[in-house]
């Protein structure tokens, strides 16, 4: 059996927080063991490192100003958006997807200008500049506090190109097989699996997200453990495909 | 807190065989409740519904010939998937991949010819011919031997156009939000929410992914209890985007 527990009373996360102490302390009432797991969301992530920027302080390029009139969002929001990406996939009224320079294609970045404290629309949080190291400090921190080995996910949410509605998938990972490769191995008939990777990473983020929901409702965090996941440390950058492998366009 | 529990035991499922009576079964000990979630793969479904097709019986046209040369695939496989499919989205040497009649788009039209039994290579199973009733069945067979109301995901493995590994998503659902609409709702600080719809259904689908593991591996159920979903029945076919708002070419 796998126990999905969501990590309740954390509060507001400032910059600067040790993100490390304050999961630990949340976590220890259900004395985690060497294995389980730790999906944390992006976003307070990407607070406690103070990975903010502020609108007012962008100047539109010529491109932002096109494409900001293309999807009708704010220029110096656009030129932030630009500023993260290496390449725009889709801009129509009210969209812009681009990859980001981490490699993710994704809405606008991954920018979040809601619920993102005093400043209000002005202040705006980028990804972590490094969701596996972001997810290799936190094991870090939670092995010192608790003395444990955990499997640590930051996760964000994803729209799809053919199906409706956000996901929950890894961004960050430490610790766990974000990617496995199954190659090889054989069904019970002895043939060759017809699946040969599976995305545990994103499998693990979706499985949280069904207690965390979104970041604007304050559960950024859930504790899992019973997960029997293969052994092996991937992180989640090797869930991107190369974009001369995307086999779908 | 969610548990997932694996449904151990169901052995193989032959064709005319009543799922609804296994898993009842196999779900019994847990006592479940109405809200309770059941997940079951696809690949049982289709073989108790006798969803199979012969390969031998198969006469390639033309398309399927020249699809099997540029893909190295069994042409009679490749006139299977294109029966089975409404377009061609991309086709290399050892992937097909279409949009199914059904609307998904995924590799070989979710057909599968490993591990269907006794004919091995010849006999290939196809998904069920209307996922979302295949799962409203099991739901009323459940209710009446169990006497409880639960959501049921019929699931199955599927790649992403820019990430690596399959997750499972949910093919047919009953009982359950499958795509939440959260459009109007606010977040902490009285602003609207950035993501407006929750893809509630491939959640739980790929939650239960962590205990089902492949159905070649002889997992294919998976009972799920604790999730605090929001009330409704949105079956999963709506988390198929409309061809002409595709967001993302």
């Amino acid at each position: 059996m796998i126990e999905i527990h969501p990590l309740l009373g954390l509060g507001e996360v400032d910059e600067g927080e040790d993100l490390g102490r304050i999961l630990s302390e949340a976590m220890a009432p259900f004395r985690p063991a060497s294995g389980d797991l730790l999906v944390v969301t992006q976003k307070i992530v990407s607070k406690a490192e103070g990975r903010v920027a502020y609108l007012s302080r962008m100047r539109p390029g010529a491109q932002a100003l096109e494409l900001a009139e293309k999807t009708r969002k704010d220029p110096r929001f656009v030129e932030l958006v630009l500023a993260e990406s290496s390449e725009v996939v889709r801009a129509v009224p009210g969209v812009l997807i681009t990859r980001h320079k981490l490699g993710f294609v994704m809405a606008n970045a991954g920018i979040d200008c809601s619920n993102v404290g005093p400043h209000g629309e002005d202040k705006a949080l980028l990804l972590p500049a490094d969701p596996d190291a972001s997810a290799a400090r936190l094991r870090a921190s939670v092995h010192e506090r608790l003395g444990v080995e955990m499997g640590i996910i930051v996760s964000d949410s994803f729209g799809r190109p053919w199906r409706n509605g956000v996901v929950n998938v890894a961004l960050g990972s430490a610790g766990v097989p974000a990617l496995h490769d199954r190659r090889g191995s054989k069904d019970r008939d002895g043939r060759e699996l017809r699946v040969t990777q599976i995305a545990f990473g994103d499998l693990i983020a979706s499985a949280a997200g069904l207690v965390m929901g979104e970041a604007e409702e304050g559960i950024p965090a859930a504790y899992l453990r019973g997960c029997n996941l293969p052994a092996g440390d991937v992180p989640s950058a090797k869930l991107l495909r190369n974009i001369d492998e995307d086999l779908f366009r």
